[in-house]
């Protein structure tokens, strides 16, 4: 596996999502030769292209190339996983087609074990992960508005970033997408979830509530830090060792943030899935198998995951 | 203080919802001097009168003595306080004229801490406390319906029970409401809590859920069985010692229940105050302040608390 990262590499983005559409359009439009996977609003996408809005920037590609399954796109030397979660059975059937004898695949998604159901098919050796930093939106297929740059931080799973990890970065840098490869993916995905863990869940499980509102209130925002706290404890188990510090920045982050919505509540009020497993499930079974105590973040996972079930049993009494 | 309490008690009921009504209405059945503090729906209780309806009987007193002020009452032999613990503020107004130099004063109140205001105000050597185990509701000024009948344990404040709480757990037996006086009123208090703590809490928390609901969910009902488990260190802490079997046996008893609505959840629901405090808040509170670790419990207050502002807000904004 030591063929070096191809400077003009095949790309497949299976998945055009929010993630997909954004990250894909960039890599495009720095002229990489990029194949997607569409599942739904294939024809728009051909006739219209991609339109992606920013804070800073606009732009239109006319043209891209659209598929409507992995076998028409075939082999490539990088496929980006750009699915949620909750669609990870998928990958069995989705992934063989795309992989190469040197094929590397990033996964996008959030949380923990997401790596896992990828390198049951491709093997661990040839999967990176990224954590985006991001807040963007599908307005239509193939049009994507950004109120928040798509910062990326990428590395490999189970191992430090090595060469090619470090290449597909520095592709992502070159095509105006900040990113940095970083040596442990496991401890990004720990840190991303002290916030992610608190914030994305007492949106829901306290009925529905944006960012602020969690930090007006007295109680809710101490249980917010308390939550943190879990989730640092849980990564020092593993040896990712938290500073204090970070959970202080990432309070005061959020309270520049106003009345954010976060992702999960978003898709929860939209009725659409959520990384409840990967989010909340997974690392308080990871926690848990190493005697961390987080009552918090499990009596949060309970309630979220109750609130799930009520909706998908309300919608099939419709 | 050693008066006998007498064998024609002069009795006030401050407060008419459903158990100041219901407990008034048997003592008054059994043709004891009874007056009732009303506050609303004075003229229909006046014209009407007072009707029972339990699952065993159903009776009628047609003539009731009701009253606009406990001035216009007076001193009486004992006065049940029968207002939610949301309106002990007025306490200090409403009980002076009603206490003699040998007035008792039962409370009714849930929770922790609703002996403390009636002491304030009468002494604590005059305060007594029930708990009631009842399903009733007021269906109409005067009118309750009542799905389990209302009995009542009660016990001294911060004493054992003395002959006088035994003279008034014996005029309520004799006048039909199965009563008890127990050594222990706090232990009681936290007995109960035991249940109210997690099924109260969690019917809100979870979203408006029934028993039936929490206990067919694997996640809520460890939640609720940790919630317990709290309780029961917590009071374990103040030396009440709860054995085990009584958690066991809340939970048999819960899973006979059926699509049980827990009183917090009908107020809260309604639109009505809740026992925030005394329920969740002061145990919390006491728990913490002794050293019991209390997690969940708290993350429950906290939630809810936070629910019960957002819909005042919510009001406020109509």
């Amino acid at each position: 596996m030591n063929t070096p990262f191809p400077s003009k590499p095949r790309i497949a983005i299976v998945g055009t999502g929010a993630l997909g559409t954004y990250y894909g359009a960039y890599l495009a439009r720095a002229g990489h030769d990029v194949h997607f996977l569409v599942r739904t609003g294939r024809a728009a996408m051909l006739a219209r292209g991609l339109r992606i809005k920013t804070t800073t920037e606009k732009f239109h590609l006319k043209k891209v190339q659209v598929y409507g399954s992995t076998d028409e796109i075939g082999a490539c030397d990088l496929v980006i996983v750009a699915l949620k979660a909750t669609s990870n059975d998928e990958l069995k059937k989705l992934l063989p087609p795309l992989l190469g004898p040197a094929t590397l695949v990033l996964t996008l998604q959030n949380g923990l074990g997401v790596e896992e159901p990828v390198a049951e098919v491709a093997g661990p050796d040839r999967v990176i992960g990224a954590l985006c930093y991001i807040a963007c939106e599908r307005t239509a297929p193939g049009v994507v508005a950004c109120r928040f740059p798509g910062v990326m931080t990428i590395g490999k799973f189970g191992k430090p970033a090595g060469e090619r990890t470090h290449a597909v970065a520095s592709m992502f840098s070159k095509a105006g997408v900040k990113c940095e490869a970083q040596d442990n993916l496991e401890e990004m995905r720990w840190r991303k979830l002290v916030w992610n863990v608190p914030f994305n869940g007492l949106a829901i499980a306290a009925g529905g509530v944006t960012t602020d509102v969690i930090m007006a209130d007295d109680g809710l925002r101490t249980l917010a830090r308390r939550i943190m706290e879990e989730v640092v404890e849980a990564a020092g188990k593993f040896g990712h060792e938290i500073p204090r510090s970070f959970v202080d920045l990432q309070f005061e982050r959020t309270a520049k943030m106003g009345g954010y919505r976060p992702s999960s509540l978003i898709d929860f009020e939209d009725g659409k899935e959520l990384e409840l497993e990967e989010i909340w499930g997974e690392p308080v079974r990871r926690a848990k198998s190493v005697g961390a105590a987080v009552p918090r973040m499990e009596m949060l996972y309970w309630l979220i995951r109750h609130r799930l079930a009520a909706r998908k049993g309300a919608k099939r009494k419709r």
